[in-house]
């Protein structure tokens, strides 16, 4: 137990690991907003690395060129929403409760940094390489979306719609809070996915 | 009525205005395509003048800077939203109607180039003083989306709602359409549009 004496200054294998992903995260959080704030052309790494106070060589050593940051800050982000799409499909309830569930985690995390930067990256910005893998998985969630709205028509809980034109509209409405939404507002990231969601689900109605 | 005779090699000035004006559009047009397939960023004026055989000279005598050029791009999508909303406003019916008309408007102009690009365009491409005018104009959009949807609940053809949500939700749905929506695919933006409001305004329903 010599390695793991809490007494020992040396570290052994797994703090290593664990200092090396927590550093390299502290990174990509630093990138992500910089890109979010001031656009990816806009954004240097030298303002990355200066913002937590690194040098820019320490961002290469983790992370790579700008366009390699970029493209693991907008793969972070659709993760997200792939994990999301997933863990919808296997709860409980009818296909519109999961579609609903679904869509008000997308909308939360489109308001979160790496979900902003995805939505606020235009393919252009990357590399030809980059843009193919980020296309990829962007039709991946759009499938999700369209799968998920797909079994709440086939079980019967929401009425034959147009499932492409259904998943770009609902996404379109929820995407768009990347550009208007303020993390400094009053309400919470979920206050208005909920919000947004029941307008999407519920129609803007006469009065009852 | 000599300078207007159908034979005389000399132009009258209405007839150079004219000529001047359709060129103008026509640089204006090719711009804006440019940009639309490109990004504003990969996009050179070089490339906009070769496209339709003229010199990048040219370009600048009509228009001005590349920052220029895309400022007037925008400026003209986001004038053709605020003539729709114009018009809708003293259009016939119920304050819900009048919404769903603008909606329908806002949706296909988001699919025609001049409005595709005001959707494409992130504001950190324009140099700051376009940025503000810009900026103002969209918030001018923003506002008058708003007040429609605030005349539908006040007239009692709409029930009350989160307005400022509203527009956001409504507009993101909308705006959505620049990037997704294929020219060359067989629905009309007209027919789209009107599938997307119907969707919107009627919401994703169980079967009734």
């Amino acid at each position: 137990m010599a390695g793991t004496d809490a007494a020992s200054p040396f570290k052994t294998a797994e703090e290593r690991a664990a200092e090396r992903s927590a550093k390299r995260r502290a990174v990509l959080r630093a990138a992500v907003r910089m890109f979010n704030d001031r656009g990816f052309q806009a954004a240097s790494l030298d303002d990355v690395a200066a913002s937590i106070g690194i040098s820019k060589r320490t961002i290469y050593h983790y992370l790579g060129s700008k366009d390699q940051v970029l493209l693991e800050c907008v793969t972070t982000g659709l993760d997200q929403l792939l994990i999301a799409a997933e863990e919808t499909r296997h709860q409980p309830g009818t296909g519109r409760q999961r579609l609903i569930q679904f869509l008000r985690r997308y909308a939360a995390i489109t308001m979160e940094d790496f979900g902003r930067c995805v939505i606020r990256t235009g393919e252009e910005a990357l590399a030809p390489e980059s843009r193919r893998h980020f296309r990829r998985l962007k039709r991946g969630i759009d499938q999700a979306m369209r799968n998920l709205i797909e079994e709440a028509v086939a079980d019967g809980s929401m009425a034959p719609i147009d499932v492409r034109l259904a998943a770009f509209t609902l996404a379109g409405a929820l995407n768009w809070a990347a550009r208007w939404h303020d993390p400094e507002g009053p309400q919470s990231p979920d206050q208005i996915a909920v919000a947004m969601v029941d307008m999407l689900m519920g129609g803007m109605a006469p009065p009852a």
